[in-house]
Formats: C-alpha cells, sequence, structure tokens
C-alpha cells in the first residue's frame, strides 16, 4: 500500500482558500482519486481530503473491499445517509446529490474545491443545496503524485520487468524469422506487425499485466511516432517497438521503446540510429534533481541537430526529425507530470521519467530508444534493464 | 461504421429547452461521446451536437483519424482557434477554455446543455465567457443508445463469439484436469482460478478482445456474485465462470456465464441447476418488445421462490437465494440501459440484455447462467451459441 502520500499542497492550499474540504466524485478512470484514497472501484465512488483526514463514500457492494484495502481515514457506506430511499423519493441524480450533501454535513465541510474533470452535475446539484463549490485550477493531486514514493517506485519497476519480458519475445520473433520474397516469415506465414503485438500482449498478460495498444511499426509506419504498425514486417527495415504496459492490481504503468532491423537497413538509418543513442544518452547525463525537462529536451535536441537532422526547437513546423518531446512523468496514468520537453519545470528526486528520443523520415522509416528512469538528487535510477541495439537477437535481453 | 444514429431525442430536447447546441469534452472513458462522434481517442477531445449536425474539435495529432473515423459532420482542428497561442497566452486551463468558447461561437451556439457528467472546470470557465450552461438530467444519449443499431448488433455479436471461444477453452481446462487429493491438477499443479482466468484473457486477446476483469469462482467463493475467486479449483463444487470482453477496436462487450461441476458437487446443488436453468428459460420467454424490464425479472423471480429459495423480491435483505437482478444492458458499457430489475422499464426492438438469474448461498456455492440477447418486436434473438450443461466436457460448446 501506497502509505507514504503527503497530502500538504493540498491541505495548504484548502487552508489559504479558506475551503473545508476537496471532493473528488468519479471512477477507476482517476488516478487522483485513486492516489488520494488507495482506492478504485470500477462505479463512481468519492473521496473528501479534509485538513485532518481522507474521507470515502462507496457503495455497500464495495464496503468491504474499501475497508481492507483501502489508505482513507474513514470508509463511509451510501447507507449510512440513507441512500436507497433517497432515491426513491428523489430519483438517482437528485438522490445521490443528497446523499453527498449529508456526507459533507457529516465532515462538518460547507465548502469543498473540486478537480477540474468535476462532474457539473454534482457540482451544480450541491450549488443548489447551498455548498459552496470552486475548482482547483492547478491539478495539486496530480503535481503531488507527479513524485513517487519507495512504494510506487517498486510498482512501476514490476511493470517494466514485465515489460522486458514483452520486449524480449517480440525482439526474439524477429530475430528468429526467416526471410523470404522481402518479408519476414514464421511458420510459413509473413510475420506481421498483429502477430508480434498478439504475442507482446499475451507475455505482459502472463506476467499480470494489460495494455490497450502498443506499437510494432516498420519501415514508413515507424516514420509516424503515433502510427501503431500494420502488415507483414520486412527485412532490411527499422521496426520501433514501444510498449506501455499496466498491471492490472497496482495500476502502475511503465514504458519502453527499442529499435531493431533484420538484415541491412542501410547506412543512413545506421547513423539515425548511433545518433538517436547519443542523444539518449545525452539526456540521460543530464537528468538530475534540480535540472529542469527543459534542459534534458535541449540536451537531446543538441545531439540530433549537431548531426544535422531538424528537431521541434530548430523548427517548429519540421515533420521529418526530432519531432516530438523528450519524455514524459509515468505512473498510474501513462503520460502525466512532469513534462521532459520545452515547457518542462525543474525535476525533483522521485519523478519517474521516460527519455525517448527518436528520429523520424518516411523515406529512411524511424528510430526511437526508450527507458523509464527514476530522478534522483545526483542522477538517476534507471528503471530498464533492457540491451540496446539494433541487430535482433534471441533471448539476448542483456 | 455506426452510421444510423438517431439524435433526434437529444435536438428534441435541445428545441424544446430553447438551448443551442450539446457539448461533450471527455476522452476516450465515455461512451456516450464515443457513440455520439463515431470516434474515440486517449485524450480528452469534444462533440458538439446542434440542431443540424455533430462537430468535433480534436487535437492536430487526431486529425487526420478523426476525419477518416468520424461519423461526425465535421472534424476541425484546435490548431483553428490559435490554441498553442491561446495557451501560451492564457496557460493550459484558460487557454482551453478560450479555444472552446472560439469553437462554440463559430457554431453559432451561447449556450449548451451538458452531460451531468461534463467537466465542473469547463462548465465554470465557459460561463465566465458569457455562455449559459445548463445540465441535461435525464442521459438522454445514454437512453439512446440503448437501443441498438443492426451494425452495433453485429458487433456486440462479434464480441461474444470471442467470448464463446474463451469460455469452451476454460470448459476444457476444467473437464481435462486430474483429480488428485481434493483438487484440479494440470501438468502436476493444482489447477487454480487465475490459471482459468489467464487463459481465458489469452483466449480472448487472440480473438481481438481484451477485459479487465473474469470470474472464476469455486464453491463459497462463487456464492458472492461479486468474488472473482482464488486458489486452487475443487472438484464436486460448483464452478461460476463469467467473461465480459470488450473488442478492441469496437468497443463492444460481450457478456456470458456459466457454471460448471467436475465430479458431483450433491444433489442440492443439482437442484439449484435446476431452477436456475428453468428462471433463465422462464426470463427468456417474457422478453419482447414492450413488455418490462422488471416482467421480465419478476418471471425469475416466480420460479426461484417457486422453487423455495429466497430472492429480493421476496426478502429485500437476502443474503442467499437470488440476490441481485435478472440483467441488465450491453453495448459500449458493460453495464448499461435498459434494465431487467424491478426498476426496469419498457423494452425495445433493439436493446441488448443479459440475462443472468442465478441463486448463491455459501454453503452450497453459486449457481449463474446467463446469455446475451437483441430483444425484437416479438421476443428475442439469441446473440449466444453455447451449449448449458453443469458437466464440463472438452470441445463440446454446442
Amino acid at each position: 500500500m501506497n502509505v507514504d502520500v503527503d497530502l500538504s499542497p493540498l491541505r495548504e492550499y484548502l487552508s489559504v482558500e479558506n475551503v473545508d474540504g476537496y471532493l473528488i466524485d468519479d471512477d477507476a478512470a482517476d488516478s487522483d482519486q485513486r492516489y488520494v484514497s488507495g482506492f478504485t472501484a470500477p462505479d463512481p465512488y468519492q473521496t473528501l481530503v479534509t485538513r485532518d483526514g481522507v474521507h470515502l463514500l462507496v457503495s455497500g457492494l464495495e464496503y468491504g473491499r474499501a475497508s481492507s484495502e483501502a489508505t482513507a481515514d474513514s470508509v463511509t457506506r451510501r447507507a449510512a445517509y440513507d441512500y436507497q430511499r433517497l432515491v426513491a423519493d428523489h430519483g438517482q441524480y437528485e438522490g445521490t446529490i443528497r446523499m453527498l450533501a449529508a456526507f459533507l454535513e457529516d465532515h462538518d465541510v460547507a465548502s469543498v474545491a473540486v478537480p477540474r474533470n468535476f462532474p457539473t452535475g454534482t457540482a451544480d446539484g450541491l450549488r443548489e443545496h447551498g455548498l459552496a463549490v470552486t475548482v482547483e485550477p492547478d491539478g495539486i493531486v496530480t503535481d503531488i503524485r507527479a513524485t513517487k514514493t519507495d512504494w510506487e517506485i517498486d510498482q512501476i519497476r514490476a511493470s517494466q520487468r514485465a515489460n522486458e519480458a514483452a520486449m524480449a519475445r517480440a525482439e526474439e520473433l524477429i530475430a528468429t524469422a526467416d526471410v523470404e520474397d522481402g518479408v519476414l516469415v514464421r511458420d510459413g506465414e509473413p510475420l506481421t506487425s498483429e502477430d508480434v503485438t498478439e504475442e507482446i500482449e499475451v507475455t505482459l498478460l502472463r506476467h499480470g499485466c494489460a495494455l490497450d495498444e502498443t506499437i510494432v511499426a516498420c519501415g514508413a509506419d515507424g516514420a509516424d511516432p503515433h502510427d501503431r504498425g500494420s502488415g507483414p514486417l520486412e527485412p532490411d527495415e527499422l521496426i520501433v517497438i514501444d510498449i506501455f504496459p499496466r498491471d492490472k492490481e497496482t495500476g502502475y504503468f511503465a514504458d519502453m521503446t527499442r529499435t531493431f532491423a533484420r538484415g541491412e537497413p542501410g547506412d543512413e538509418a545506421r547513423r539515425r540510429y548511433d545518433v538517436t543513442r547519443e542523444a539518449y544518452e545525452a539526456a540521460l547525463e543530464t537528468v538530475a534533481a534540480g535540472v529542469t525537462g527543459a534542459d534534458v529536451h535541449d540536451a537531446a535536441c543538441d545531439v540530433i541537430e549537431d548531426a544535422g537532422y531538424e528537431t521541434l526547437r530548430s523548427d517548429p513546423n519540421a515533420e521529418t526529425g526530432f519531432i516530438h518531446s523528450t519524455g514524459h512523468g509515468v505512473g498510474l496514468d501513462i503520460h502525466e507530470e512532469p513534462s521532459v520537453s520545452p515547457a518542462g519545470g525543474e525535476l525533483q528526486a522521485g519523478h519517474v521519467i521516460s527519455i525517448e528520443p527518436g528520429i523520424y523520415d518516411p523515406a529512411v522509416g524511424g528510430v526511437r530508444i526508450e527507458d523509464l528512469v527514476a530522478v534522483t538528487e545526483d542522477g538517476y535510477e534507471n528503471l530498464t534493464a533492457y540491451r540496446i541495439g539494433l541487430e535482433p537477437t534471441a533471448g539476448g535481453r542483456q
């Protein structure tokens, strides 16, 4: 359990704004609520942060699990506020508002700050019952959870272990494929992006992780950083594999990219691979608490521009070269704070960030190399243990 | 593509309430937006329904895909409203509000209705810019999408095909396990709920589906309808398997439950199985357009109560017997309208509902039998093709 959560910046906000509590009304999709309450459920539930505690309101169905799993200081069932009767008397919508109003009153809360994504129906309903509802505009909880506890870093590391197993399986498939008539072949059939993606996903499932999307993009597909790839994989082409699994129990993501080529991708592709690797190393060498995400991004851009390729820094409208940012925070969301981009602020010890420079051009294909690291006071701890190399090998992840 | 979406009830609402448009601001988690726009994306995007069209606002990254995939009448890039400059000048939050205000103005919209879960930050921000924002309290879009188009029923049927393959794999594992020292055994190791779940999930993945949770619950675990099950499976016990996969491309769910027992579960368990099957058949026979969900639920309760077991109708506080509702709508959400419960209103042709009575008692275990059916004018079409029988067989799904 993530017991070291420090909500003091949120409580300071409540104090400065003279607001009694901070209310979240969401479901499993909301990582802020999962973080604050130590609990998640498929159906909506509510979390109230007051100056002295974290209070959870859940359905009877979830009560037992919430009581044993949540890090919140108190867990209350909807039935405590006669929820069924309120719904019978006033309908689902107004009944839920009245239950929430009673829950807030129970905790002596007459004014709440809410996140930007708080439901307007709930906000307006509570206002009609005389409660003051204001939006907290800065995403304080999202900022708090950018800095990971040791427990969280352990969970992310575990997801990256699953990721390494999946990457090894993908690399093995590419390394051991036959080459016939200009395509990679397995068991007499063309080996496709979809085949490799399926094997990646099955491997992740067997390691307790799930994911919605994987990128296995060959040739020109790989030159679009968001193309998931499709169709037969080809020899002598760059193949970008980007995997971002989420542990099904803990909810923590990992993220890694490798680029491979079977056969001979050509001198220009090899040069881009080497430059990307240098940019990756330069960015990593820059990472430390106190350095900004913008500094890290600049380090990657310097290498890539010096090698003669465009970046969004040298040309904001560039369509080839390094056309995305260097990295992003990873945690309960796959993209979260901090940003490792021109807008990136100061890195802090405990931030977990991806470092993933790349160089793209439809005529050559794409290269991207990505590790996941935890920022430390004087540098970083790499959470990724996977060999970097253009030649795919079977069983050679280290 | 789901081109037969009929938004006329929503447009009637706009007309009656004298509101210019209906605005959704959400991401892939929101099935209403996916339904209305024919598009989904991991990051937030906006959909505006006016009296004469559906208009989508997306990031440049999503523009190409939205233009080719969405059923919306128009797709606009954020850049059309100088989004980057607005964010640079006013910050992310206020910049986004100003972009939305410009998008609404562009469509001559000065007042919007929004769903209950619309972000309060956006609602309050638009209000500060002089727009009228009111909550549409009845969930009109959710109601509209309860009635499926033919295309949607095809997608749900396809998901149920994947489900049948997964159920067959689970049944085969139970049928072919050895029995040693009071547990089912495969390859010399106890066969656990977790093992069967993993094989179900792998099978679904290979059929293009994903799922977050599966129930493989043996003995007393199966007596709690929401227990996912854990540990070694045992002979002579009831084993409830409930699978609800979602197609990764289309987003449509399916749902099916079967109950098996290896060996001899005993006369009482067999009787409960037979009564559950009778209740399932009685409920199915009741289904037709014009009948209410409550009628269908009553038909199942009649059978179960007549056999001497409790239901929530005979005792609202019952902890054993039939302790949930008979079914629910299934579509882009796993639980959606209509309800097949005491609160269930009139069924309409095109509704897709689960029929899933069950009888539970920790002393005996759980039984549940569930098919997925489409309501027709004079009955139903069963979207499920999977044998019902307590004895597991390998390769005997029909």
